[in-house]
């Protein structure tokens, strides 16, 4: 079959991609992501919670490394042995490494290093998967890396903007291609669900994280969810009616952090002759009014639902409604550099719930906990999740710049209550008598 | 009938007390607390965490003032109008406060200008349940107070134990009255419970904190506890088997402060002559090795539980447990100033489950959250519970120096993961197959 | 001779004190300094360049056991031997310390088992003067201890106003005995010195430190002294032309600390209905302006001098000009509690230079750095001075809280220059033609 | 002439070069020491002491744009109106500027742009140096930016030093090319000098900086200065004999300082196999014996001197040595990146006081100070020198990275006592009796 043919027919979902075809496609991705990127975008590291693109393509590499080719290719030759110091993120059983928040010192390997490095072990692993026989352990590592290097994806994409966000030039990433039909949102409408015992966490078809397993039931009782996301014109009434100087509204850490940081709106935001504007992907840029709030941390979303009188969803609310709505997302197009306002989504959506996927993702009154019976994997490799699961709360969804296919309904994201350079946002829930 | 025999009637649980009288013995308690400290015991602050006894004392008193004679005691005259700026804790509703970090420079008031305080206070309170009508609103107010008096006076205990930590001389707070016969604990028996739909939270009957409501149904997971605490024997193996050097074995939280702090064992413990001894209320004294483990962080709780092979229970699983095996605890004695040898205690108790109440704190792997359908009370006093559900885990049970009449089975305590100046321990659990 | 004659006849300067009476004059005046003062206000550390007053008490009694009694009295008995810990100030010489930063967590030992330590040492000492044969050994270090203890008399009022400053009902140290007839200044008189080489340091006669020797020739310029300090009303005028607003007057480091600090008037000065108000050791007080400022750092004192188109005097020409002015301060009544005004002080001065002495250490353009040839004592004791030159600027003359008799011509104080809590203030100089 | 026999002649020193081509050959060299560096390498910031490369590039330019081409060319357009707040370094008076700290942020202008920059500024100095009448006040202002961007052109090593130290691979800024022959160091030789009045300061022939006027006279005390630099080897015998880990040696300052830092070694050396290396611009290399130390900061200079029972000299006491010893230092081939071991230079020098410039900094006793009467210039250029004058410590000489023509007698380089990133050293003094 002619290669055109082939990739529209894997394109239209009627021919399943091979794992080698994922992979490799998962490889150059990271590299597209890259390209508007000069060598000194891709080395230097806004601030501790964020790495340099290049640390994050050299990363991605030692993971295949490391968990697929040292172990299970005969003969493979390591790249450059120094590398494991300088990329392993967190892997305690995996060695010492150089510390998180020095990253952006790694001036050498150079991004052309890096680049050939990415070289020599993607031609390791396509030999690995031609040439040896098919071995289960295998394939699944292999997915196992597409995921991971699918998150690191997603998280070049918020380092980029928190890097670009420091530079007084404002530099866009890319111009924005969008047209942005700017048009008032929809009032919300609030989805019943009766509660009940209901199953949660992964049924074991395809991919997913140690921490979406094992599937369990548990005892929900009835709730309402909005139907769509919470909106900047929204967010705007809220900072209007002193939100952000009330303690009332505010957990106490919330407040605290509030008045340390001195904030006052969301991340990237600006007031310019009495306007606000917001640093995205695309430059500085008006807030467009009807788009999904981002940028916002759990102690904002909390306060923000205290003030309308609701509340967040739990994680098993959001996960059971959005099963009920149609589940997993269908396959998509790529990234947007920034979540689209609603009306343009909803037309497209055919679900009642919308923006489940590729907005934002959406904070959740859940804290990041294993499910009961969790066990993380055996090895180096369960230090992936598992070790995080203290202080700090589940988001749910998807984001504007999760890469295609690598969201599902059972997906459980995580970051510390304060934090708010990832596309975050809010989805209102009630109880049903509220 | 004579006040004697009335005492012994009280005591006996065959009279119950008169709220007045509830009252004017809690207040009696915080005095007789602070009687063993010098002026300047009572005004210094050990650390942030920390506050001064003075200060508590005042504190517990201007809890009354701002919220039971301000508002109910008709031409109610503040004892002193600078108070209120002083020895507000973190009401953002009462107003300005003292910074929390500063207690400790508040030389002035005095302490005898604080005891000053009291008594007019106590006055005021005792013309007030005397004269004034009975009123609903101001009886729980004031059952409120006592409560809050309550943890107060553990805290004063736990604060004092860290001030008294501080100084190279070593001082005891007390004498320890106890002989104590570190026996070798007996081997834990794990008691298995069927899980199912279960109630828990508060009832309704008797005092309990908003956040013990609303009384709500769980799913549990058939599940194995623990009939003993984690005893200090234990712990020693924990160390001698290198628990404090593997990272694998923690949370990365965990691990971090772990490095960050130098823990190499629970805090107040220190090694002379190579034996472990441990700063206590009665001063440096060798670690009983039947004791239960005191002063550990939720890190190590849960570091040593993974060492274990087991994990720790949620609360639910602990309430339900508890609850099944004989539920609230039986009125008892006050307290002591350090957690007793299993032995000594399990010889007097009728459970099965031992140490629920009275030894230590007993961390759960359950975050601090509202349950479900939670609402705060109305106005200032609804900050006190629900604006720190966050970042923080629940413990159940009681302390030995929890004040008698203050535990019950839905109490729900709660600290941040690396705090460790409350007595604190573990009771392991397990999965029903596990 | 009957004791109130010698009295008299000492007091007149006509009988000069015994080294015996000295001694238990300043061993005295440390008690009465602390008389006003609670025992929790002798124990707490306002902050971490301040000491408490009892940890002054004891240590400067920890002095002359350590380098008096114990290695000078045959069978000299240690009060208590775990002070030596607590009450090092920073000998290292001496053995480890308890860290200066937590000098105010020590509750015990009590204020009165401090008294009771200085009883201890005033009786040893009385009997080593008295019945030793007299050393010249022993008596040099007991005037040592006595200068010791003067210095440390002046650190407790300075340290007990950083306390009380902390404290929100500002409470007064001492009620002002004082008239304050807050006449205005008059204007400044230029003292003009012809320069030249001149002799600097002490010249053996009396006590003194180690850093004021060796005497020794420095070359002078011309200059111009101002023959009084700069006042409040002229800092008023600063403050007013937006002299802590402009960096183009400061020095980099201080403008770096203007902005950390927020600082916008001296320490202790805050605007209560637009009137500036010092908070002192009488309470909060309206800012006399005539009085001499006080409370600034080198930083404000340049700045200052700079806004002026003046500088400030190097110690030498500070040191030549007193010298030629009269020298040494007159023998004077005791300490007030805060500069007195100018005119006030004037009127009794004999000097054409007036306020040299007892109002406000005066910072003076010289780094804090030895004399040619100087060498620090041999021992322990030689830590006392030389191992602080480095980063600090010198401070001469005195101020209202210097003990009677501890001031000279040839005293160099010195602090860092962003401190600011002791009584220092501004004398201007000029080059001669300038 | 052509141009191949005129730069004979220059270079011979018979034909003095024009200020263009000196400009020239500036703007020229700052390029060379750029020219072994990725984009990636000039773009990071080591730590806050230190710039990325880039911004030295584009500051020294913007230097000349602000007090050059901005004031004195008719008609000059700004390159980018943005850059001036990019690359203001400190100058209060041109305006608000990216903060130090986060000059490695700054990924835009890329490395590219920053060439364009100052290929755009040169033409114009060269127009304006070509085309305007000549003109003092611009001569002197390109005067002083060529020096300005020669300290720079010094900084720019130093902080790639710094910044390859933080790489764990090691990398090497340019090969070795000295053959290193470590022949033990002779013994140092006391030259004698008879103290007196003396001058000291620039006597205005040729170009200085403002803080080396006015000369003016001192007076010396007789005194004796070392031939030759402290070594290496002396410094291992320092060490040897626990010379990081005894306090008395130390200032109190600096001891805190090692204690804090954990310094057991100059900066960059470590110990490998029991080998003292020290990271250098050739990349990690043994410690040569015989050359002088390096890198080691004012506390370490003075511990050392301490323990030899010696002294650091005066800015004056070097000063005055040298002028009698050749003063000047002979024009000079162009930097070395490492200082060289004492016989190789010796060899080649025909003075007595050896080292005196091109090896490393040498640490004085001396307080950087304004001289008598110093006057920093009027306006913004002002705040070159002027606004340091506190807390920091005179350097006198040179160091292997100043550049050629740069250093004078006069020169006075400033820095704080705890810093060692820049080439500094120590060379011993004695009383003339010591």
């Amino acid at each position: 079959m002619p290669e055109a043919v082939t990739h529209r027919l894997v394109s239209a979902g009627l021919l399943p991609q091979s794992l080698s075809e994922r992979l490799a496609a998962s490889r150059r991705r990271s590299i597209d992501i890259a390209r508007p990127l000069s060598p000194e975008d891709m080395t230097v590291q806004a601030m501790d919670d964020a790495s340099p693109t290049k640390w994050h393509l050299a990363h991605t590499t030692w993971f295949y490394e490391t968990f697929v080719l040292g172990p299970h290719m005969p003969g493979y030759r390591r790249f450059d042995d120094s590398f494991a110091y300088c990329f392993n993120s967190y892997y305690e059983g995996a060695g010492p490494r150089h510390p998180r928040t020095r990253r952006g010192l790694l001036t050498r390997p150079s991004s052309a290093a890096v680049m050939d490095y990415r070289a020599h072990v993607d031609a390791s692993l396509a030999t690995l998967l031609h040439d040896v026989p098919p071995d289960p352990t295998i394939h699944q590592l292999v997915e196992l890396g597409i995921n991971h290097e699918q998150q690191h994806q997603e998280l070049m994409l918020t380092d980029i903007l928190a890097l670009l966000a420091c530079n007084p030039l404002a530099p866009a990433y890319r111009e924005l291609p969008e047209v942005v039909v700017d048009e008032p949102a929809s009032t919300v409408q609030w989805l019943s669900h009766p509660g009940g015992i209901r199953s949660i966490g992964n049924d074991g078809e395809g991919f997913c994280w140690d921490n979406e397993t094992p599937r369990h039931s548990v005892l929900l009782q009835p709730y309402r969810l909005a139907d769509r996301l919470v909106t900047n014109a929204e967010w705007l009434e809220f900072i209007a009616d002193g939100g952000y100087r009330n303690p009332l509204l505010w957990l106490s850490d919330g407040w605290a952090t509030v008045k340390n940081e001195g904030w006052i709106a969301p991340l990237y935001w600006e007031l310019r002759d009495d306007v606000w504007q917001q640093f995205t992907l695309a430059g500085l840029q008006p807030v467009p009014k009807s788009a999904p709030v981002s940028h916002i941390s759990y102690f904002e979303a909390d306060a923000f639902a205290r003030w309308t009188g609701k509340r967040l969803p739990t994680e098993f609310e959001w996960e059971f409604a959005v099963a009920a709505d149609g589940g997993d997302p269908p396959a998509s197009d790529d990234v947007q550099i920034r979540p689209a306002p609603l009306e343009q989504v909803a037309r497209s959506e055919k679900r009642r719930l919308h923006q489940a996927f590729g907005a934002v993702w959406q904070w959740t009154a859940s804290a990041y906990l294993p499910y009961p019976g969790y066990r993380p994997p055996e090895g180096t490799i369960g230090e992936y999740n598992g070790k995080f699961m203290v202080s700090q709360h589940v988001l749910r969804g998807s984001s504007c710049v999760t890469p295609a296919g690598h969201a599902r309904l059972t997906y459980r994201n995580f970051f510390y209550p304060a934090q708010r350079w990832q596309f975050t946002g809010v989805r209102l829930a009630a109880d049903a008598g509220a």
